[in-house]
């Protein structure tokens, strides 16, 4: 069915979804805060904004505390910050939403604890020292750790209805890629067509700069599209993704244009086998270092341990690339409801690359993979 | 010529362009360091190491010392740092780039000095108090003031030339937008035809996700192209602009869907008289603030000061906003080879809103709009 050609781009109108319940997910995080000897947190990092309280603007911050949750953002988002922002009040900032925040702590001193917790990765130097200006004293801040990357490890019911809408309108784009992959084509041109059917079938954008890697490029883990044209003979390596409704998608297939010898049918399987022997052990309780060490080994087995670079998957959700992250003695423990890329590769310098990447969510039980793209080696 | 259906998608292939003079950007950084007393500056800010060594891959750091400057990057990008990295020693880090950046910097202290400028604004707190832990107390960290951002706010001669090729070709799918423009078509589908003809002639991303705002929508400055279908009657604002050799374009302009009233004339007829009363002020000596002033001046004269609710404009290069913003107060003197977008806007809520947008180049003696399209009032 790689060529149905009964697929044709359109808007599809997105079903309306279950709402999210943003006051349980605020209500979970100011849990946490106490045992972390916390008065409030002050979240900088958009995506966790937008998990806790639904804002998807490019300027906001939300100020956790014990008892309420209060959001920022400036005059442009007025409108969106009202019609989106679910569990805290909203305010508008004449200035920085985190200038305004410092204000707002201070001016409402006498409702806060001293103890407040920053994201240190997210939050720049020169922010901080603008906070310690304006906060005085009489507050102390603290970096927190990743409480928000933590609880959203685990997805819920209505993300992972949001998630599994985005791979499969995401996979759609391989039908589209497969019509085009041709010698001498150019892999901009591959990406272009792809790009433009995710955007008419709803797509909000894709979730990353799509790769198509032909010819010796597809030994690049992160090579991107080129103007390069896709030569007569190699594999072509399609990795993926769209954004729908906030949640990302991401997928790799690496076809062979030209009739492949023994050999790239060969390191094909291992990579495809690697890759079910990662997905595999994805079940609940194991950690995420045992599901590297699955791909790794079996592509050790077969002589191809040193050509596979990178690590073997990451956490996919409101972001691209989040926690966990699937590498060699990563120690997180598997559990229902994270969903993560499994994607292995082989790269042989100078010549070409395989990778294969599905998207797995952990069950009860073991895992289902949410890609339902087939993984046979396919030649064009 | 706005329906130019000679118009077709196809690759154009990008002119080899002249090389930029990455070791006298760097001998001009280098220079600036003793006079702010620092000894080194470690530059974090990708488009600023793109600026200074043409690096323009996604992890990279570099030390510029008074003597030399090094590179640092990721396994990932060995071959595309000797690639694209001039005027630096390339150091490829198994951990992330700013940490081996400390290791190393402590590994050659007897060749530095102690004192280290860093990014405030681009530094995270986390990554400060690893570099501190590092260096130890031998060096000093110190806030350095935005060296590289002033050098990028003046564009050379060849960086002029690619936003010249860049803002030629984000002028060109305006005449696609014009062609979609009526009522009933989604405004997403607009933009996503938008970027494949983007994509089709060698852009390689846009600078932003496309704004076609309809409607209502019109009136929110930051509205992005939704699903909402264009309605029979109103303004339509598109902003759009695409990267092409790394360089940004940045354009907007208000077609008008159906047949525009009277009001609907004259407010835009007094947009397009602002816009070009601050074109005029651009000349050499002249503060940015002067601009803004122009521009705001001439809508207060028609009664509509109040719904101009944003600032003028702002520089375009490597990124989408940078260095000069063009806003009421601002001191910065217009010196030539400064690129800046001129866009007043008006925004009746609950109505419509207009806004019309150039790039400008500073010139010895005033300036060069260098947006091709007119700026007459197009009904469709």
């Amino acid at each position: 069915m790689f060529f149905d050609s009964s697929w044709s781009p359109r808007f599809l109108p997105i079903a309306k979804l279950p709402g999210m319940d943003y006051r349980a997910r605020q209500a979970n995080l100011r849990a946490t805060l106490a045992p972390h000897r916390l008065d409030a947190l002050l979240v900088t990092h958009l995506p966790n904004v937008r998990y806790l309280c639904g804002f998807t603007g490019s300027a906001g911050v939300l100020l956790a505390a014990e008892s309420s949750c209060v959001f920022f953002t400036d005059g442009r988002y007025t409108a969106q910050a009202h019609a989106e922002v679910q569990g805290a009040r909203v305010v508008i900032a004449r200035k920085a939403p985190l200038d305004r925040m410092a204000e707002w702590i201070l001016a409402h001193r006498r409702n806060f604890g001293s103890r407040l917790g920053i994201d240190g990765e997210h939050v720049s130097v020169a922010a901080e020292r603008r906070l310690r200006g304006t906060l005085t004293s009489r507050f102390r801040l603290r970096p927190a750790p990743p409480l928000v990357e933590r609880a959203r490890m685990t997805k819920d019911a209505q993300e992972i209805e949001r998630i599994r809408k985005a791979v499969s309108l995401g996979a759609g784009l391989f039908d589209q890629a497969l019509r085009m992959l041709r010698p001498g084509v150019a892999e901009a041109e591959v990406a272009a067509t792809m790009e433009y059917a995710a955007r008419q079938t709803g797509a909000e954008a894709m979730s990353f700069p799509t790769i198509i890697a032909s010819g010796e490029r597809s030994a690049m883990p992160h090579a991107r599209a080129s103007t390069a044209a896709i030569p007569a003979d190699g594999f072509v390596v399609c990795d993926f993704g769209v954004i729908l409704t906030g949640y990302c998608s991401d997928q790799t297939r690496s076809v062979y244009v030209g009739r492949p010898s023994d050999v790239a049918r060969r390191i094909y399987e291992a990579v495809k086998l690697a890759q079910e022997a990662a997905i595999q052990r994805v079940t609940p309780g194991r950690t995420v270092g045992e599901v590297d060490r699955a791909a790794r080994n079996a592509l050790q087995k077969e002589g191809l341990g040193r050509y596979f670079t990178h690590s073997t998957g990451h956490g996919v959700g409101l972001e691209i690339h989040e926690a966990p992250r699937v590498a060699a003695g990563q120690t997180e423990i598997l559990q229902p409801g994270m969903v993560v890329t499994i994607e292995p590769g082989v790269y042989i310098p100078g010549k070409w690359g395989v990778r294969i990447e599905d998207m797995v969510v952990v069950t009860e039980t073991g895992c289902e993979v949410l890609t339902p793209t087939s993984k046979e080696l396919i030649a064009v």
